[in-house]
């Protein structure tokens, strides 16, 4: 195996492809790895009670002793959330710029592992060695501070991996992004370009984040009592414009919400967000202010029921209740899938007399992802050799692919892969190679992966048609029923109402016991599906419901 | 309370408002009520297993020798789905449009109670007449044939109710919104309008019907292969192009989905679609033809697990697979709450080697119902003196009412309502009355209204920690355990990855158990009350979830 893979370089995505979220991908030169990102991902509906869920990490672990470190392109949890359960596996060192690593030492301590682990700052245009690999971390623009794309050397040339990034030629921070850089690299020669592709379906290209700040502004002028901005808590430069607004105003602002506190403050010590102490309030204090002058920057922009603008809209605030004339403004897009939750909590809020100004009103959220034109600008100054669309469902690597044959490259240097499939790279060639091991591992509660899919379908099956336990007692020496058989069921039917329903049951099961034991049926493997069987006929007919039926066999 | 009604036109919606779907309104003078509407809601994601969503109509079965007559707008879900249910209870006649009724018509046999209803189909711009009310049916526009909006003559003046319309100049079928209508009206006097707020967050007008098919053939010009187009099935007019893009390009049509095939045969036979009979195929000789002389017209566009679409993508359809060179197109736009199912079928077509076009693409779907400047043209037609937004969450009948505040209406005049809530009309004056009992009753399988709120909340705790079924006998007499606790899981952990925590579990009861019966607490709730509270704790404590505990003591 050794030998076989002898000079030449794989490139191993192990989560990120076909799917949103669990960005790690491995890099391997004969005797090393490296790893670009760690992420998460969010449980997807069919996942009932599933937490997070982080990559399957086997490969590495099976070539433990090759892994130098982790390379993180930016701090979005969708690359470094899963970094505490995969480092507690694998302990090397992490690479990242200031904040990203703020970020990580943060979910670390939660984790209490903090201690044993080995951050190492990496400022952006510097380098970062192992034995074969060269590390360039140069600065990109995201909806994140400290974004960056990576230039790796390998032996066989130069890999570049975006990140997640957009061209923002006004960001809010003066830090633009390093276009020379990509021109440079595009200019000797990159033998891979990994690129993002998130919104490769958008035409044209991503308003600058300066825009929403101007819009921001012009909203903050008609509000005459609090104003209350939702947003996503990394959104670093968003956050600050919202405060520039606030001040513009002479509102003191608030922070809410455990994740917005917390990266807020990480923020204003590194540096990277400017308030004045005497202009940030507590929470408790914002009634001792008059409404006109005071802003709420909370967390809950996407409608989930236990951030602060839900608890906030449906009461269960401790500290903030929704006032007539406060001025709500929802600064981020809903991600698929929560559309729902927004919407009842847009409708909630409006019910309780607040105006709320979302983005399909006003102009107050960008993505922070590539349009197609600067997908083509970064294509065009990288010209690489070869191509692999990264991050995104499976149809935007394909129309990334498209996107790169018309710009001119040829189809066969383009590789849409699945998360798992290796490409070998040599100086002149790259072909796809046997996958190895990935997937996801499911973290429900304290437990990572004893969810499977067995309860999953179990979950399903429950959610939908509820269970029946059936319980008997019976008495191994004469063989005739001691007790029972009794009938509790949850999420079934409501049993006050159905009571006859349940008789009619109790009496199919004993019938069928009776069955049994009559003719000597004497295993209860048997009578317990004959119960299934019988019972659940009986249920279909009446109700057209499948419950989980659960015969328990108590032997005496 | 008859008596304090009097003269007066109560109208009570029961459905409809502040959510979308269950479209049901009644209206009410003296010993008269007729009944606007009769639709189904789509249950939301926090309803596990329930199949529809049907008006609770208590207010009128209390009323039941008032109802008139049921008088539908359109044939859509939302607005007749719930009739087979409703007529059940109060069999009073249907007015409606021919394809109305034609759906209805359809939907009843399926319940095997066609016999029994009495369905009066109404030629556009006529009246139907009852003691108190005169109700016209008007031409308006929307994603299916046939739909009207309703103007009733009470005794105290007209109501309009504009049901779910759009303003298309050039509709496919020629039939052209009665706006000469309209503005007769509202030269006259209009007392009430009651209008479709579903767009109003959308500034300008609707795209006409017309652009889409235009759209469509040129896609259809590009195709080497089969075409395949999901649309919505009642989108007739949107099948018609469908066909015509297909009939130009010499292709062969099928249809596949029930629902398709239902639909389009009621339609052809009613003279709302046009096919000639030797360029229909069945979904069976498609392989007979050449793949670039066929099209599929299908169900699915809203990647519903058991459409026709889904199982062609996901491999379980019959008769139908993909084949590369296949061009998919949705032809409609996802549902808020379906667009992770619509991605996720995309992704799999485009992995099985067809071609995929959707909304974000290309222009292949156009919305049913008016943007901003069309309901201002309705508003300015009608002129009604009072006006009560409809169809829409909350927000929406908000910005519908801030729309009418702009064209120069009193904010005194507008009601923004809640289901259940009445508005009491005189000649000159309107105010809200007291709540009427109003809901919905959720339908699962065979059962209607036996999935109550408790069903509900165990579902999805179910769903979320899954369930733990305790099991004990226990003998009366001498008070000691018999057999047992035994523990047996669903949707929890996999049973054979934790023996170990199971074991803990049954000695954490068993303790429980034995301190009870020691310190001769002799009440099974209080045993049973204690094992939830210690077993609850400890699992809590080593998983961080918190499953159902449902302990069962076996007495003998």
């Amino acid at each position: 195996m050794a030998v076989k893979n002898k000079n030449k370089v794989r490139v191993i995505p192990l989560g990120g492809l076909g799917e949103i979220g669990k960005n790690i991908t491995a890099i391997e030169y004969d005797d090393e790895i490296i790893v670009i990102d760690c992420g998460l991902a969010f449980p997807d509906a069919e996942m009932y009670g599933v937490d997070l869920v982080i990559p399957d990490i086997t490969y590495l672990l099976n070539n433990k002793e090759k892994v130098k470190g982790f390379f993180l392109t930016h701090g979005h949890e969708d690359h470094i959330g899963a970094l505490p359960y995969v480092l507690k596996e694998i302990n090397v060192p992490v690479y990242g710029a200031r904040l990203t690593l703020g970020l990580v030492k943060s979910k670390l301590e939660e984790h209490n592992m903090l201690s044993n682990c080995t951050l190492n700052e990496v400022k952006l245009g510097e380098e970062v060695k192992t034995e074969r690999f060269k590390v360039e971390f140069i600065r990109t623009c995201h909806s994140i501070s400290d974004a960056c794309a990576l230039a790796i050397r390998t032996p066989e040339g130069v890999i570049v991996h975006t990140g997640d990034f957009k061209i923002d030629y006004t960001p809010i921070d003066g830090k633009v992004i390093n276009l020379q850089r990509f021109a440079k690299l595009g200019n000797q020669r990159v033998l891979l370009l990994m690129a993002d592709s998130t919104n490769v379906e958008r035409p044209g290209y991503t308003v600058s984040e300066r825009v929403i700040g101007e819009n921001l502004t012009k909203i903050f002028s008609h509000a005459k009592g609090r104003v209350i901005v939702a947003s996503f808590a990394s959104n670093i430069n968003r956050i600050q414009q919202i405060i520039n607004s606030s001040l513009f105003y002479g509102r003191k602002v608030a922070f809410s919400g455990r994740s917005m506190e917390k990266i807020s403050t990480i923020a204003m010590e590194l540096g990277y967000m400017e308030l004045p102490k005497d202009q940030l309030i507590s929470v408790d204090d914002i009634d001792k202010y008059p409404s006109d002058k005071v802003t709420i920057i909370t967390t809950g922009s996407q409608g989930e029921p236990m951030a602060a603008l839900s608890r906030i809209a449906y009461s269960n605030h401790k500290k903030i209740s929704i006032a007539k004339g406060d001025l709500i403004i929802i600064s981020a897009s809903p991600i698929p899938g929560n559309e729902k939750l927004i919407s009842k909590l847009i409708d909630e809020l409006f019910k309780k007399g607040a105006e709320v100004i979302y983005n399909a009103l006003e102009e107050v959220h960008v993505s922070g992802h590539a349009c197609q034109e600067e997908l083509k600008l970064m294509h065009t100054l990288i010209k690489p050799k070869f191509f692999m669309p990264v991050h995104g469902e499976y149809r935007h690597l394909r129309r990334h692919s498209l996107l790169a044959e018309d710009l001119g490259m040829d189809s066969k240097n383009i590789f849409v892969l699945e998360t798992g499939q290796v490409l070998e790279l040599t100086r002149n060639s790259a072909k796809k190679a046997a996958k190895v091991t990935c997937g996801g591992v499911m973290i429900d509660g304290l437990g990572i992966g004893d969810v499977g899919n067995i309860v999953l379908r179990d979950r399903k099956h429950l959610s939908q048609d509820g269970i029946l336990t059936v319980v008997v007692t019976i008495d191994k020496a004469s063989f005739t029923i001691l007790s029972g058989p009794d009938i509790i069921t949850r999420g079934f039917v409501y049993m006050k109402e159905s009571g006859d329903l349940i008789s009619a049951a109790r009496e199919v099961v004993k019938v069928e016991i009776d069955k049994c034991l009559e003719s000597k049926v004497k295993d209860w493997f048997t009578i317990k599906s004959n119960i299934r069987y019988s019972l659940g006929g009986f249920l279909y007919n009446k109700t057209r419901r499948r419950p989980i039926i659960l015969p328990v066999i108590m032997e005496i």
